[in-house]
């Protein structure tokens, strides 16, 4: 039986059918940012009856990855932090069983993107893995003991980018309305504003461009560019020491480094490696760090795998 | 059946017998910090002899409480952390069982804590619970689903003092030997270094103290000065945001603060309070934040439930 997957980020939305951890009928609609999700409900609605019409009838339900805290007892989404801001008044799985005759679970993105590393990707079916996502902000989600850790309020693991890193920061607001977060120190909407208020700035390649994000920096246009360069390593270094905190956290077997900047890997991954070795205070041993098996679609993956527990 | 129960800490060796919760026989030695675990050797012999008898023979065994990383499949110690440093080439278990004819186990000090504090003291019984002990360094652990978090590696829950809250401090090395760790910013070793680097310090009564400790900026007779006064807002801002980073990490139902420090918990209570509650980002839920039942013998009641486990 299949399974059909949406995973809501916050650029794009991915639609597809995952069967045995792999992913037919992908589709990816670009979208623009800050939306209401009642904007997509049409959208999602076509496609599921698309992809049922493909199926005939062969489905197990429907699973949806969102970018903000769920409710996984009542199927419910609690806070979007600024993504699909309709989402929590909206009854989001009594629609899809209602309009569309599908069960349906919902569950935090980087939380799913874990569960399809886990059992098909880069995880290995270990029994305590953590996941470190890059993408907008930074999604992070832990397995213990073969299980996904949620927590008492839904919010264990899935807070990794929020993990204060700069104590005596009160000024830089983090995208959650906090100080001193990892991601308020380097994300993707973080990066803009430290370019653009660098020294270096007006000599950079990176003035022509309107939005400066990582994969901007990570471009090969911008190589040899000193801003540009100097904002990598930057990212790199407290990237390195956002994991090392998750290490200190979580003591994993193993961390999956995953989202769409790995397609820079061979910059990142000896990079993040060293810092970690040198700052990780491990004395009975490190986590192997690997890179995700499935930087695009490791949510819809991990759905699949959500209907089996 | 009761449990004879050892406490090794940085400055004092705790001993007693611990049933249903309840120490008796407690005996507190004072020691000099940094001497090796042989030293303390034939202590140990001697005071179990003594409870043995007292007992007249009805002993379920021995447990040791240890501040440092402890291999609880082997019953070894892994790491000391600058402590009885000797322990990890001495074969206390082997030791206990020939020559005091027990059964043994050895764990990490703020685990048992946490074990103590959760099944008889402020844990209460919780599902999901983190322990934030104030002491020489500062010790961590944590409840996951009924069940004492250890990792891959045993080093899951108890290196919260080693989460890098100062990313970019590459200056001041904690006692990891790495950088930027909560333990490096605010605990009672650093305590004394930041005061006597302080502009106030020479107006300050704390020039009356060879050696500067948490406990002396909390004691009476520096309640109205002004440096001791600023390095103990320094502290608690510095553990409020350090138990944030857990209830990031957790998301427990509750966090038990203990330590010998906490005999100060009306000042320090509502200070950690207030600043978790602004500073936490936990839009489904906080834990409650409370004040450890037993702050000096914790440890040693958590013994007893290691052996019911």
């Amino acid at each position: 039986m299949a399974i059909i997957a949406i995973d809501l980020g916050g650029t794009r939305i991915k639609t597809g059918v995952v069967k045995n951890g792999e992913v037919e009928h992908l589709f990816i609609k670009e979208i623009a940012p800050n939306k209401p999700l009642s904007t997509y409900i049409p959208f999602i609605k076509e496609r599921v009856a698309y992809l049922k019409k493909e199926l005939n009838g062969e489905i197990k339900g429907l699973g949806i990855a969102f970018p903000g805290l769920v409710d996984t007892d009542k199927n419910s989404i609690i806070d979007t932090s600024g993504k699909y801001e309709d989402a929590p008044e909206f009854d989001l799985a009594t629609w899809v069983k209602q309009e569309l005759g599908l069960a349906v679970k919902i569950e935090n993105d980087a939380r799913l993107a874990c569960l399809g590393e886990w059992q098909y990707g880069a995880g290995n079916k270990s029994p305590d893995m953590v996941m470190f996502m890059l993408g907008t902000g930074i999604g992070t989600s832990a397995i213990i003991d073969n299980k996904l850790l949620r927590g008492k309020h839904y919010q264990a693991g899935v807070l990794g980018g929020h993990f204060i890193m700069d104590y005596h920061n009160t000024k830089d607001v983090c995208s959650c309305g906090k100080y001193g977060c990892l991601e308020s120190i380097a994300s993707t909407w973080r990066v803009d504003q430290l370019a653009k208020a660098h020294h270096l700035y007006s000599k950079s390649n990176l003035t022509k461009l309107n939005k400066i994000n990582i994969a901007s920096i990570f471009s090969i246009e911008n190589e040899t560019d000193e801003l540009a360069k100097h904002l990598r390593e930057h990212c790199m270094y407290v990237w390195a020491l956002g994991i090392v905190n998750l290490i200190h956290a979580y003591d994993p077997s193993v961390v999956v480094v995953g989202g769409g900047v790995m397609h820079s890997e061979s910059v990142i991954m000896p990079f993040l490696k060293d810092i970690i070795k040198n700052r990780a205070w491990c004395p009975s041993g490190l986590p192997e760090i690997v890179t995700s098996a499935y930087p695009d679609t490791a949510a819809l993956i991990g759905i699949e795998v959500l209907f089996k527990n």
